[in-house]
């Protein structure tokens, strides 16, 4: 049975593998994102979990290899990950009561073969208005620190999320459905892998 | 500063509120579902999930009591929770590329002055076309049993879901995004309940 190595070390990513049950390894990407990309959302986000996928197959000689990455749009601007609490409220202010649309493209390679997949999913959130006060106290949890949109779906930010149209899991940053339907195509059946016929 | 309890004995509403730092305490309902009441499943779950937070808020002198009902409705019918293999394959194989309805009815009840407010929440969920084999193998994890349409999208069961339309926590059993809006209504401030300024 071949392995499954996923190019991430998002916990939030290695959580939405685990909840499936899927039993893999964690073989971190040094990818480098080209900040000179100008490309249409999707397919900066197919040309950026390809990077990823490629650089850690390139070091193996087997295995099933996963390479995602997620990013927010508004308007046509990526909305990227706050790293202080001025940047976060900013950000806040900016998603406040607006549509955002959330991409991952996710690369599968085959480190023995070559062979390879690449797709994305786009989920579109929709944020309730925030209030000054909403932002502060939201900002002071220190949870908006470090995730993109300055948010968490599945922590506190929930409660500023209205609606969600797609892939709920893409939100969290790995669109399980889509992986899945990917896996098959490389001949693997999830429920043959790790925790589920245990 | 007013307690808050849930008339719910669901790990999963405990983990939803959990997640967006409430403080709380869980008092379950006794209350019984009226087999015979012929409403829409919009009035039905209002209905049901004022039962629950009535029974409880009953029995106390004060605090804001959340009662909350979940079902899912596919066609007129509802669909429940499978408490044998079998029927959950049925149940599967009834909701396999269907688009289900998920009804979550919520109430909340100040036990001390007796004001109350009802309101309720409606998701559509997509689910993939399931092969006979992804049944027979999902259900042998064990994991569709005793879950609503028999299977759990915070699961295994995520891999069937195509797609979302609508509030996701309400499709796990509690819409937080509407629960805060009525909770600020009873002048609640999730952010100064709890954890959250800690």
């Amino acid at each position: 049975m071949k392995e499954i190595i996923l190019a991430s070390t998002s916990p939030r990513r290695k959580g939405l593998l685990q909840q499936i049950g899927l039993e893999f390894k964690i073989v971190p990407s040094n990818y480098e994102e080209d900040m000179t990309l100008d490309l249409l959302p999707h397919k900066l986000a197919m040309v950026l979990a390809r990077g990823k996928a490629v650089d850690v197959a390139d070091r193996l000689k087997s295995g099933i290899v996963i390479g995602v990455d997620t990013f927010i749009v508004l308007g046509k601007h990526r909305i990227g990950k706050p790293h202080t609490a001025d940047v976060a409220k900013k950000t806040l202010r900016k998603i406040s009561g607006k549509v955002l649309k959330i991409y991952s493209g996710v690369a599968i390679i085959d480190a023995s073969t070559g062979k390879e997949l690449v797709d994305y999913e786009l989920t579109k959130v929709k944020m309730r208005k925030m209030s000054k006060k909403d932002i502060e106290q939201y900002v002071a949890t220190g949870e908006p620190l470090d995730k993109a949109g300055a948010f968490a779906i599945q922590g506190r930010g929930a409660v500023f999320v209205e609606k969600l149209e797609g892939c709920n899991s893409n939100v969290i940053g790995l669109p399980l459905h889509k992986l899945v339907q990917m896996l098959n195509k490389f001949g693997i059946d999830i429920f043959e892998y790790g925790a589920w016929n245990k």
